[in-house]
């Protein structure tokens, strides 16, 4: 009797909503994988990983929805998040690679992390490969021109449902500050940036680069409407260090060709 | 007399080492283009983002090396930059559609965006247009498998060459911490990771995903070592948000499925 060779487990990153921003490796990857599975918040739902991905998968591939429900209630998400992994370390042991498609990169605040976590309790023995994908918010900062970093700044990234405290000090004390999850808690960040001097260098983006996006500086515009989870706020300096040091430095320069 | 439409300017993330790890986005202009500059440390040396992108580079194009020396003398190097960014208005005047490649993600401290700034000095008529790409950071956490963050964690970027005392503030409040340009002040980073127990959670990445890439738990191996300019140090709280709750829930589960 020969042994089934166990499958190999993807989490694939397929960039944050525009098709064309998949990677080289993810697409080899899911034009040929035998069984695509997506994340659904709830049966039936739309997936925005499988939106992003659905257009380069063949016909014959098998496709996986899984839900994910959105709860704090841990104790009623573990079994079903434990059910889809078992559902997952099945195909894998019947011999099939199996792809997880996740929108953004799949280490960067993604339900792979939860996949894999369970995925390791379940079936240990299993290979998983990471693939890399373009974050939400290096398109965000690439839609808004806002630089996520440059020269020496410190970049935060935060959940922007914190505690108004931990938002205060990121905003007071950091560079760059990338505001995540912010689609339920908008009108205090606006508040907070205004008191704090920084809203005329923030952004909103909200699924950036996919058909359905939101690249917007107007934040008040959006503060009462509904939006989606995958929002983010992006709030610069904006080049405040090269251009502090280009106006130094262009002096400097100007004054040396004067003098010579 | 007809007027030459003036070339459009691409900021081009190339991703963090592997030549597939392109996005398809940047795959279809880098075939497709006219002409591609790539940056240089001095004149003759080799270009890390020529290396990632040379393979799908038609013979027809071409290719514009340009210096950005390694300085922190500014004075000195604007000069330098400002002759750059004239040469590429001077392609885009001509009609040219260019690309400026640049490795990672073109808003996270990257060559792109002194160029950028520099050019729109130069030609304010330029349309710019930046593709992101996958980040190293992102990179790294994939091959590390220490996650950028999930639930509730707060992930601070820092450059490694800030003083001690912004490293220590950062490595103590903040859940995940991203130490860039470590090369030069690694054993200052070992010597801080083990006085504030976070070691044990730490890697080291060296242009990860390209063939000559060092992905490594074990610091201390590199203390004295040279090291490429683009080595990141990742420091994670392995899943302890969502292995703190699974202990607890499953706990739970358990429980109940006694009970029931």
């Amino acid at each position: 009797m020969s042994e089934v060779k166990i499958g190999r487990f993807y989490g694939l990153g397929v960039g944050p909503g525009a098709p064309d921003l998949l990677t080289l490796r993810a697409h080899r990857i899911l034009t040929t994988i035998p069984v695509v599975v997506y994340p659904a918040c709830k049966p039936g739902a739309s997936s925005y990983a499988w939106r992003i991905v659905r257009e380069h998968i063949p016909e014959a591939t098998r496709r996986l929805a899984q839900v994910f429900p959105m709860s704090r209630d841990w104790a009623s998400l573990i079994p079903v998040w434990r059910e889809n992994a078992r559902e997952i370390a099945a195909e894998l042991r019947a011999g099939n690679d199996v792809a997880f498609v996740t929108e953004g990169d799949p280490m960067l605040f993604s339900t792979f992390l939860h996949v894999w976590e369970l995925l390791r309790a379940e079936a240990p023995e299993v290979e998983v490969e990471v693939v890399p994908g373009v974050s939400s918010m290096c398109a965000a900062a690439a839609l808004t021109g806002i630089a996520l970093g440059q020269g020496d700044q410190r970049i935060a990234v935060i959940p922007a449902t914190w505690h108004e405290d931990a938002l205060r000090d990121a905003l007071v004390e950091w560079d760059v500050v990338v505001l995540m999850k912010v689609a339920r808690v908008l009108p205090r960040v606006i508040d907070l940036l205004k008191e704090l001097g920084r809203y005329d260098h923030a952004a909103l983006v909200s699924r950036g680069s996919s058909e359905q996006q939101i690249v917007t500086r107007d934040l008040e515009k959006f503060r009462d409407r509904r939006l989606n989870y995958l929002t983010t706020v992006l709030v610069g300096r904006p080049l405040a260090f090269v251009e502090g040091l280009l106006v130094e430095s262009l002096q400097a320069t100007i004054e040396e060709e004067e003098a010579s």
